[in-house]
């Protein structure tokens, strides 16, 4: 048998979900933000089919297999972090409802089939291109995050070709690009439907972005309540610690 | 003398400003909406030029007129409310300090001059204009809240055309039209850098929106902690009543 883990890979749990996930410190982990938009996407219950984009080591498909019996596929451009994804997919023995796609997000409508889709989840890269090579990163992380090999307006392109009419994308984001995403969105047949923000505690600015449209929807944009990470004592919130751990304790 | 009140005209106090405004329940009465959007927007605190849109009965240049020391001038398309307007700046002996003008504002660049100010603030129409008749509504009251002389596009132009270079504009809105105030204001050189949504209460979605652009500046969007209305109790929270009577008591 291959071995399960690769050099600093660790197995850790995704408690809410009881679940285990493939990470490695020095390749890629994922971050709140893939929590926050499996909670915050729709998804159909008992079946479907749902695509997540920029999937990295898998985790969206993973929490979102606890919330549905949808078939689900998530496409990775980075060989490394597809095949950590494959592992953990493998491990919780899910082969059956989740399949990682190697490749890149901008051929996945012609690689997955355009307007097939019923649900598309999206944690794309966030920051600039030039930023990366500043802050020296490693490659993985660099294109995991930075804006190198996708660009915001390409991952609402793809995500709207995949989708059947009336299908829904969800995204997570930083707020200053709030108006890019809406209007990359608009300009790709995805009207926005429901907006929540994330702020890092009460009186704070906020500092994610979670959005969802439905492709050619009816403008009726909803601003949700708002969610915070953390509360007062610097602890997580008691919404933060269900989503992480399935419990308030 | 003047009768200072005129039919069923109330002289209301604004106590957190110390100031009285003259009011009608079957003519005009200032919203909270007017309350948040005077607070929300920047203004120099010394000197400087600015301009109130869809001003109704003046109360966004009477709360300004406690936060500066800025001219204002209030653009009022009905004679009626403009008359209300002017009976109260006078009341309160701020002459000197605040003119109202009667006049569409579409037109109220070619009136008060192009690129001339620093700040413009609006409290615009929100309501599309075919409720209005369906809802039999008094016309002052329709005029005032639904887009029957004013589209929310053309009170964006006008104020972009009203401000300087650098200049700031800050409107009250629904959050449904996010996406297209924003539009209207990318439009028309206003790069929106503060967003405020106001929620009811917690847990329910936001019913208001504050947008500040600045006239030519450069994207950077910060979305500011939530705004709430009401408490669990259903009282003012003491955010808000400190705008409103000064004091948490």
């Amino acid at each position: 048998m291959e071995e399960l883990l690769i050099g600093d890979e660790r197995l850790d749990y995704l408690l809410a979900e009881n679940l285990r996930i493939i990470q490695s410190p020095s390749v890629f982990s994922f971050s709140l933000d893939a929590v926050l938009l499996s909670k915050f996407a729709y998804v159909p219950i008992q079946k479907g089919n749902i695509v997540d984009l920029c999937t990295g080591n898998g985790a969206i498909p993973l929490f979102l297999s606890a919330r549905t019996n949808a078939s689900i596929i998530g496409v990775e451009l980075q060989e490394r972090l597809a095949d950590m994804a494959k592992r953990s997919v493998g491990y919780n023995g899910l082969d059956e409802r989740i399949s990682i796609v190697e490749g890149d997000v901008k051929e996945s409508p012609k690689m997955l089939g355009f307007e097939k889709y019923d649900v598309v989840t999206c944690n794309p890269p966030y920051f600039p291109a030039h930023e990366a090579s500043e802050k020296n990163l490693k490659e993985h992380v660099a294109i995991a995050r930075h804006e190198i090999h996708l660009t915001l307006e390409e991952a609402v392109r793809a995500a709207s070709q995949l989708l059947k009419q009336g299908g829904k994308a969800a995204f997570v984001h930083r707020p200053g690009r709030l108006i890019d995403i809406v209007e990359a969105m608009r300009a790709n047949r995805l009207e926005p439907k429901r907006i929540r923000f994330v702020y890092p505690k009460m009186g704070r600015e906020a500092n994610t972005l979670l959005i969802e449209g439905i492709k050619d929807g009816k403008p009726d944009l909803k601003i949700e309540p708002p969610l915070y990470v953390y509360d007062e004592q610097g602890e997580y919130t008691d919404e933060v610690r269900i989503m992480l751990y399935g419990t308030e304790e």
